[in-house]
């Protein structure tokens, strides 16, 4: 069964953050830190890699989109905290990151979103948008040779609160923001 | 476990398609079909709704880029396939559609691929690329509220066939066809 | 075992209807609809086929009938009520029909009376009249190539009602409204 | 699940009939008996009773009707042959019968149709329409106060036979012998 | 284990007497029935068969000397109480009866006594007399080929009436009433 | 389930038998012994107590009986063959038996023949009736103060081999040798 | 694991026992008759047999040794009481106990003291020394041609009192009464 | 169940042994030594205790007795071999011994012959007469304040030996060799 | 998994210790033992052997400093605490030792510091430092014929002591005492 | 159960070695590589932390030693090759190991060798030598506060090879290389 429309299951974990490009820290993170806000959490395969640096680059290029819609965005691979420091550190890409890089040595977090790779130890390309509520809203996973776009996840962020936001509406296909959005109706049956 | 890099599993069933505009056919789909040539497979929740047709629509305009692409598109409900052709018939938008509209009323696809809401019998929006072998390489999957853009499908099908074909190189983030791909190598690690 | 003299299951699901030649409404239905007066379930297997459209038409010819005897009718198939809006739209004969069509995608009902046939996700033509207890009083199973006759359900309806009504008296063999029964006693035994 | 479209189940019992008037038989009756023509089971509570007379004179006189369909009739109590003789005797009513009695004192034919009452040890009221390949195709069961009129299971066996008889046809509602039949085709979808 | 010395189970079920030679009648019997006074037990296989009205004879011309004894009498098939009704009128032998013809169509009785032959659905010839406090205290049970003697089930009666009315007496190889008793004591053992 | 036409179970025992006023001998029995012609298994509780003795004497004065029809008479307890011969020595009564007196300190043969009482260790008074197939036609149990009737073991015994020398004939109420029988038919079926 | 030190199992069985050269009585003896005094079991195989004779009598010769130990004797053989009466009457060996000769036709104590044969149904020649609370102090077993030295049971016995009696010593090898015991102590380790 | 008449299980340890006087030697010890002699297991709880090695200065006082008779003696601790040789070289009571002390630190042996005491780690003091075919005859076992004296092993001994020598006799209460046996036959029963 | 970390299981067993040089004691032993102050287990094979006294000799030479630290010491073999205080009196290695040795023989803790050998009942060679919250920190264990080096125990019991006393401070690579250690901090990740 | 003398079980991973100050290399690890050499496998928590380079660097400070020794070293923990490339190149202690730096992101080593911390993904200290049958010899686990000694680890390779290749001896406490060593004999037996 899909995860869609389910709650986000009790984890709990350490990340490095460097927010304003000082030395950084390290913080616990746990499903709580999902509640309340809109999260973002893109899963990808090792540090130290090769697409991986640039998907990092491609979300902290559109962080301040993210940030203008109240989401936060966690990057999440197997490896430590520790790994995570000396990557932001010496990658010139992962260090424009300005949001949580996530450790799951435990494989908590990879095994609950159905993306990791038991015969690697490492997780699939996955991305998860989940409302205030901890709820999963939309997911995609890809074969790890192929790299996300996150304008796309951009998209469907803003689609995603937009039905929140708007009860008894729905965003077509290719919706952006601004728009025009439809309302289900008796009369719209069969006639669309 | 994700579906990614797992094969499709066998299943039987009646589609209607209009390859000509003329007054199109019944035919019968197996998972044989899907190989020997790349699929892409779109799962929505009922025919006659409203997010639905802009959707259908969607994919009959990108259809010509599918199938320079060498890919065969798949829409599929739980409907009956007779609710297919009727739908076609009736709805302007969905009457574009020259590719096979697969009823599942058994719910064998719905729940092979993970999409099926036990509650509502009806299919969450999911849509697979599928290899030449019958692999899935990606998956997404929405809350019915929001629906997806066939543009960000048509990147990822051919960034699969990119890499299909490429063996050694992977595609980087927001990759379109034509931009730079990545060759991992020891030289690399920790330096991008 | 047989269905007869037990209570029916319960179920929630959607129906179309449309009770005055208007636009029509959705309702939701559940096992407590059934209490209170008689009903008579009418299975088929799909809407836009064959001999259903010709089955719709023969009960909505004899509505005024049932009515008249207190009982409701209700139609149901496997399709959403979105399908049934639109075929009650769209067929001459299936318009016709002013008691609820009613939606069965998720099998909750099919299976309950035993008419599912799993391979096909579709219901045979069962035909069951239901007290006002919600207690199955008679029962008929065709395959779906032969259709049914609504008259003899009419028959089996009045002839439930008339044995409830007159405890201690059955009706014979080909008995209709009016004609003679019997009232078991001692003495007929082995008499007729 | 229903029995429609399953094959009878094997058994083995013995039935009183009476063929010409003289004193009559006991004959053996298996599934084996079933093959070859088409054939009508009808389930009835016990011998001496006050309905079951008048349902076996109805069978009676439609006798001639059934055996130019080719077609066997059965009635079937949990009681034993030499009850069935008895009744045959002594019954102005069941006199009449010139097709077999047969005795089920083991439950094995009741249990095997579903039409058993286990705080009764008797049968409900049941009617099936068996093809020369021991397949059921048509089912009906009443609560024992209600009983059949022999009239339906005639045009419904008839019904059975004119769909096995001409593939590619359905009987729609309330056919009767010689009116109009259905070729399902895709033109008709949608479209009655 | 031996039914022997254990309780009579709960049971319900209907049988015919006729106690005055009038049209009879239908009553309802359980365990409770037998509670109070003796009670003697007679199973046989099928109503209108060939041994069994001899021994109803034979038990007919005893039923003075068991209601001397204060004991009851019951005839148990598994035939309906219909049947036993018609038997009583139509066969001379069967017609002599003033104690209940038992119907057992649920096998319940004959399961309960051990004398169930599952592949006929009938009783063996089996004989219990059981004590006023429901306790079975003899069983005798034939093949059905080989009939019983009445008298002797008589003596029987007799003999477990007299050691239940003289606690420490024992009745010895062939006592009948009136015959000398032992008395079990230290000093007899080995000594006789 | 009835041990009545059932095969007896194999076993092996001692018994003390003593044919000719000798001194007697210990013998080996099985289930074989019981093979090839008719026995008569006589089960009682204890050696040396009360009743025991007198139903042992009555099968000695019945013996010669026995013999002429070709039967074998064996008398079985708990108790083992050095009991029985020292019974066999002391008792008057006991000592007349020219017949095996079976030892089963094992509780083979009591929990065979279901005669065992578990919180004795003692048998009941059973009687069975083998043929020489070693196969069970009758069989007749009493609580322990209630002895029998060796007379209608005889009459048992010659009833069960003239049904098995005489097929399509039975027995009716009290038979004795040379008494009328019955050829069970069509014809008699409802008319004794 | 060995029955050493544990309590003797709940039992219930009759007895004979002649005290006083009476005619002697019946007792019921359960485990609680061996509470409150010192006990000694000697099981044997049979009455009546060979070496078991021989061994009653040499517990007689010394019974007054075991009375004024305080000690009771009990012989128990799987026979019954019945059989243990007229032993003691016929056999002048056996006729010389005056402790009891307990029966144990139910198997219970020769199962719970593990000295059952299954394959004969008796038991081996067993001797437990059992205190006053219940426990299982000494067991002696042998194969059943091999009889017992009632001498090394008063042995045991009275070692068994001794310890019971001298917290701190016990008995070294071939103790006697009056002999030398050891008290335990750190500065025996290693020294004797 | 009584170990009595049952095959040693397999098992494999060590034991000291010093047969002249020098300095002894480690041995291994099977099931298999004890094939082809009699054999004489003697169980103790603990080497450099107090009873213990009093037993096995009164085994090796007898043990030319034992060695005449054909026989071996074996020691059985839970402690090492390594103990036994210094317990060997440090007591003068264990000095004497010239026959096997068997270690078994693995309690395979203590187990075998159910004399392990698992809150303990120890041995129960039993003591086991085996044949030259591995068969277990005598088991005695104590509890460990009660010593036991080797004289009365040695009259067992002797007995099992001389009814395996002497088929049909039987060796009586209080045997020694030399004494009177009996030969059970038919004449003897019930005659002692 | 490991044992680090772990809290010691209940255990229970006897202990010779001789603190000085007198007669010495036996001494209960329980896991309540080792709280309140820092313990060292040291489990070796068998007493009466060959590198064991060495290793005893090397933890007394080093007894004065694990005093110093507040550690007893705890010598562990499977046999019991009689002959490790023969072992002790004899050994002039052994007999240095001024801290307990424990008996095993009931293998509770060598099972529950998994150093059990089964086929042999012996310890491997298992060195463990046991906090004063009876937490495990450190195990060492070894093939027997390698035999350990105490110095190397109490090294590790100082780190062990030193961290637990220094939070936020951890011991590098063959630290001793006085050594500098390691303050693990953000700082310091990816520098050393 | 104790490692010690069992086999390592089958394991594949990737590892980093770089052999010669040049930039290294990628290799495959299985258990494979394990056999034909002595082996030292040193896992540590995770690689940029604290006390982990020190003990890198404490092995490479040895390795001459170990190489001499004809051993291989090998360094585990739970990141990937990746992570250990970017450790060897940014870490002046790390980057001193010229022997592989072996990934467990799958955590099969860590968990086949009883190191696994499931609330954490790391390895806890430990340190197995391993000889060329791919048999553990030795094994010692630290809390991870608590660093180790890589002399101590020399030290026990040394004694695992010299009584390897000296059958019949043994290494006492704190053997070093060259150091007197013990051949075990009945001689020695209680006597060092």
């Amino acid at each position: 069964m899909s995860l869609i429309n389910t709650q986000v299951q009790p984890f709990k974990t350490t990340a490095f953050v460097n927010r304003d490009g000082g030395k950084g820290e390290f913080i616990e993170i746990t499903e709580k830190n999902l509640h309340g806000k809109w999260s973002v959490l893109i899963f990808m395969p090792a540090a130290f890699t090769f697409n991986c640096p640039t998907e990092i680059e491609d979300a902290a290029d559109n962080y301040a989109e993210f940030q203008k819609a109240g989401a936060e965005v966690y990057i999440v691979t197997t490896d430590t905290h520790f790994s995570h420091k000396v990557w932001h550190e010496t990658s010139p890409a992962v260090g424009k990151a300005r949001f949580p890089l996530v450790g799951d040595p435990t494989h908590q977090l990879t095994n609950a979103f159905g993306v990791h790779i038991p015969e690697e130890g490492l997780a699939l390309r996955g991305t998860f948008v989940i409302n205030p509520e901890g709820v999963i809203k939309t997911a995609e996973i890809h074969d790890n040779a192929i790299a996300r776009d996150v304008k796309e996840t951009v998209r469907k962020l803003k689609a995603a609160q937009f039905v929140a936001n708007n009860p008894g509406q729905v965003c077509p296909a290719k919706w952006n923001e601004g728009a025009k959005t439809l309302a289900p109706s008796l009369d719209l049956v069969g006639k669309i």
